[in-house]
């Protein structure tokens, strides 16, 4: 039975395919453009075409491509769509999760298309058009040579080599002869996004809220997942700032015994942080990507002697981890260190050529030596941002290097790298000022400096870059005689737009803007005790950076491919180690500061330094106990997951019982016994 | 194709069980055992006989059961068991993992029984007989009330209500209808147990490997998880053995500057704990335990208005989780605080009164007071023991009254009561000698006796109460006729067997002995900076601990059911807490020591405070970079585990395509909407 009903709707979809490719091509509608480079032969362009287009038995991907004239006059663009029905199977191929009527999220499959809660007969609708873009990506990615494949046709390149399983796109892309991939925007919809999400009609919007659910449905879950988390964070910075303001105001007797506020700062930053968790697993439940553990293919540049997967049995690269470990204990660990030391070493050497200016302004007193005592801090800021661009291509690198198969594991190690670097870089000469020179009134001013100057300098950056970009953008628009790209898509004719987004910049990913945050959450919570009203200035900057972030997604920037995220990753540990080093700095500076002195009279110095080690051991207790009494997530997604995981053991043991799963085990392939034997 | 194997497996089945009950009753071998109350009609007895007996259509559990008469010459005594094939299909539907000839630990299907590592054509030896009881259990656990029965029939008890889908079994118990339910004992493996585990040939096998597959195989996973435990504990004590063994030798000075030790033993529990992650989670891998989530049945104890369980949608009384919290946190937690604070009342109390004593002493130097110094301490330990006892009835009081759906719930919020009670009963007068009396010799001598004196308890309880536990079950053996009650079971005939278990006590499982280890590793790694020789002290006891508790488990009790278990669960993170409480005792321990000041000559007294400050954080930090960088599963399990995820997603993606788990969302029961609309 089962049989007959596989065989009909496999009659059913070729049929489906029939139609599209005989659809005329003016209905065509692209959603993924490939541009080949120029080294590309007409041979390779036709093979790469036919492979696209060629049925699944035949190693292809059987989605619809159409080729057109690039600038130079050659056929190097391919612009790849596929019909509704076709993106579905694809979407239960990949085990897409979808909301059913029932309101539960499972894994969607065709046949149930119905039970969908956004169901239409026309099947319009069913999927986002990020979704189907993801979807064709996912498709184009999996396009594998075949047996007989052992070199990309018409490429002389010895690199273009092929193995059998091996990603005929990624060859493409680490041969050069891929240029760019990526998905079109939709003016329509962009038009309708940039409406909700930026423009301010009303003041009474400025705090308003973004629209989560249509970023995501545009840009995919993990921007909207940095979205909500910078909003989230928006939000929990108001209370501080109506504390702080609170202070500024009526702190009159110019005492600056900030403690209440200070301590209230440090258990803040756990429970914002744990009830971020919450609302990260409320979207991940609803878009489907909670406790989705996909198999992640290699990364495009990990390369290694060609092995078999010991997960998959499949042909790819193998390189050994100890190996890697060597990499990132042996090179690049001792790097980060002495990096991190040189930062030191300058950061001294400022402060000493400062001192030097400063003594020699009090002992000669005139113009030029007022001049010369600002020069140590103008090179030292420039040193700083020079050594963070230098420090950031050898982070790279360096955990290139590494070799990791993962993308988000070469994410991590990246992560790790920059927060360390940057934490030094950053926070260190306000350390030095806190506790060695222990200048508070110093401190408080460069605090100020460096969180206002940074964060101006941040925004010019998001509003001057994308002038530049713009720019640029229309000079070699106006050199291909298109005078449209200054202008919003939706401005612009539908023949002229792949071309307008062609000369649009890649948009790399959150980690800029995660690294920003990064930077903020550190000015104001490491040293609340000494200056409260950062709370304020990083709130109307982050009101402001949900704008210019928004703006920078939606008109300067090309459309990125969808990246399903269940949560904010090794950001939700980095944010959290802050927490806990807040927790110290600000102890030690309320116990450094001479207005708290009096409180504790009677007590002898060392009881007093007691005193307040056992205070920053209480707080991190209550930090800890708080994080665990607040559960990761809401009760209601809980007993979903329950469920959903209770119904498809139920299933499991029916199936077990029809005795179907028996293909699984001739299929798996066996491994040798010797790694089983720990007794 | 399908159908006609499922019937046809179907029809073996019934023959095989018909085949079971024409067995002659002579070869009827018992696994489980079921003693009725007295209070029990003859018509209930027959009526859960004939439930057990009765096929699955019709509410059964398809098992075998024969009545035998009790010793007052009623028939009150079930003896269940099944063909192996029974229980082969009981462990396919119950999700039991095995592991498979490719060395793979999957889920066992009866009709793959060809490819799995112990296959034999006779299909005995392919569950070991614990699993066989288990399975028992299960299945008679899962006989519910059908929806025509709504009361346990031949009982007048109006609590003896039932409604459908309720466990038959779990009302007996609530009913007082169910006396005892245990596993036989089989005397022969028993034996050949005993003999490899704690039957000393030779003094090397003082340290030798405990037989922990045999164990597991015995009597479960829980028992052999914490015996594996006991015994990586163990061999993790011998290095601070050696060092405090080579301290107490060689430190002739007399100084006691056990720096190095004390810092050593602090990175070495993280080292020791996080090891042990790993050899737990192969243990796991192997048993078919890891990443397991069962869902779990509420306990016997739970109750509340009946309603739908929103995971199962199956009915079952519902507790509202508010009043759960209100119960914890208005309830439990102040009378626990409360406790805790007597605890220390009455330390306060015994030290007054041994000041008192001991001046009286100083003042007269008669016998009588000499005497009378040691009252206090005697009343002390007495009172220790009093209050111990009467708070652990009181935790179990308290967290029943929380009314936990969950058995693992309900023991984890036992655990903490009874873990942060015992923390300052235990620990809190040490803490008082070290930090306010700051007497360190006084310290040492109090440490190596509460050490000592509490295992010496400890060892002889568990000598003795098997002695005094042995003697009652030899009179009430001798009362029933019996003279075979003192002998191993293996030369007691197997008639008389069944009979001489009636007598042993529950094991009450493995809560006890963990919270000794939790005393011990207190003793150990809280103070090692003064007393090195506690390692010493406590590797003696363990050693002997292990051979005592095993003579406990085969001797003593009777036989437990097993529990599967993936970890050691709580205590894991109840020795990982007392770890970092160490690092803050040590470093203040040390920083107190005259000894270490001349080291740190030159510096004020604050700045060897801030030294020692920094120097606890510091190794904090170690720690928490170590559990960090130590994989909690060795990388082949990784792998395995990686390869199984794979392979389900593939089967599930397949089974998609044929549009097989329709029927599963056809079964799904319809949630009402309303709770998953958070955008």
């Amino acid at each position: 039975m089962f049989r007959r009903q596989k065989a009909q709707d496999e009659g059913e979809k070729e049929q489906l395919l029939d139609e599209g490719e005989t659809e005329s091509l003016s209905d065509f509608r692209p959603l993924v453009v490939l541009e080949f480079s120029s080294k590309t032969t007409p041979v390779t362009r036709e093979w790469m075409k036919a492979k696209i287009e060629a049925s699944k038995k035949h190693g292809g991907a059987e989605l619809n491509a159409k080729m057109v004239v690039a600038k130079d006059g050659e056929e190097r663009v391919l612009l790849v769509s596929a019909p509704q029905e076709r993106l579905l199977h694809g979407a239960e191929q990949m085990g897409l999760k979808k909301k059913y009527k029932d309101g539960s999220v499972r894994a969607f499959t065709f046949a149930e298309r119905q039970n969908i809660e956004d169901y239409t007969e026309s099947l319009e609708g069913m999927l986002t058009m990020s979704q189907s873009q993801y979807i064709i990506k996912v498709e184009l990615d999996n396009i594998r040579a075949l047996e007989t494949e052992n070199h990309i046709p018409g490429c002389s390149n010895p690199k273009a080599r092929l193995y059998k399983g091996k990603s005929l796109l990624s060859r493409m892309v680490s041969c050069h002869l891929l240029d760019k991939m990526y998905p079109v925007h939709n003016p329509e919809q962009l038009k309708r996004l940039q409406h909700d999400w930026y423009h301010l009609h009303e003041p009474k919007q400025l705090m308003g809220r973004q629209p989560i659910e249509t970023i995501r449905g545009y840009f995919g879950e993990s921007v909207a997942m940095y979205f909500s988390f910078l909003g989230h964070y928006t939000k929990a910075l108001v209370v501080p700032t109506v504390i702080g303001v609170l202070y500024y105001l009526f702190n009159e007797s110019g005492r600056n015994d900030f403690v209440i506020f200070a301590v209230f700062n440090m258990i803040w930053a756990t429970v914002f942080l744990e009830t971020w968790k919450r609302t990260s697993s409320e979207h991940a439940y609803n878009w489907g990507t909670l406790g989705r553990q996909v198999f992640e293919e290699p990364r495009a540049g990990f390369h290694g002697k060609l092995g078999v997967n010991r997960i998959t049995g499949r042909s790819e690269p193998v390189y050994p981890s100890w190996k890697r470990l060597l990499r990132i204990y042996g090179v690049s660990f001792p790097i980060v260190i002495l990096c991190m030391l040189v930062a030191v070493v300058v950061m001294m050497i400022y402060f000493w050529a400062e001192n030097i200016a400063k003594a020699k302004h009090k002992e000669e007193n005139t113009m030029l030596t007022k001049g010369l005592v600002l020069v140590p801090s103008i090179i030292y800021s420039v040193v700083i941002i020079l050594m963070n661009q230098a420090y950031r291509t050898l982070a790279q690198y360096l955990t290139k290097n590494e070799n990791h198969r993962e993308q988000s594991s070469y994410e991590n190690y990246l992560i790790v790298k920059l927060v360390l670097f940057d934490f030094v870089n950053c926070f260190l000469c306000l350390f030095y000022i806190a506790f060695v020179m222990q200048d508070m009134n110093y401190l408080r001013q460069s605090l100020a400096i460096l969180l206002i100057v940074q964060q101006l300098v941040g925004q010019l950056q998001e509003t001057l870059l994308p002038y530049l970009l713009m720019t640029k953008r229309i000079k070699k628009g106006e050199k291909s005689g298109l005078d449209h790209v200054s202008k919003p898509l939706h401005e612009i004719p539908r023949s002229k737009q792949a071309e307008v987004e062609s000369l649009m910049d890649r948009y790399e990913g959150t980690f800029d803007d995660y690294l920003e945050l990064f930077w903020q959450f550190g000015y104001v919570f490491l040293f609340s005790a000494v200056y409260p009203m950062a709370a304020f200035w990083a709130l109307a900057n982050n009101i402001m950076e949900i704008r210019t972030d928004a703006f920078k997604m939606c008109r300067i920037f090309q459309r990125p491919f969808m990246e399903p995220a269940a949560n904010i990753g090794a950001w939700q540990t980095v944010f959290e180690v802050m927490g806990f080093i807040a927790v110290m700095t600000n102890t030690a500076l309320i116990g450094m500061s001479p207005e708290i002195q009096p409180l504790l009279e009677g007590y002898t110095t060392v009881q007093k330094v007691l005193i307040f080690v056992a205070a920053e051991h209480l707080i991190i207790f209550i930090k800890v106990v708080l994080a665990f009494a607040i559960p990761d997530m809401p009760e209601w997604v809980e007993t979903q997951m329950g469920r959903i995981e209770y119904q498809s053991t139920q299933a499991l043991k029916k199936q077990a019982q029809l005795h179907r799963t028996r293909w699984m085990i001739t299929s798996a392939p066996s491994l040798d016994n010797e790694n089983y034997n720990h007794s």
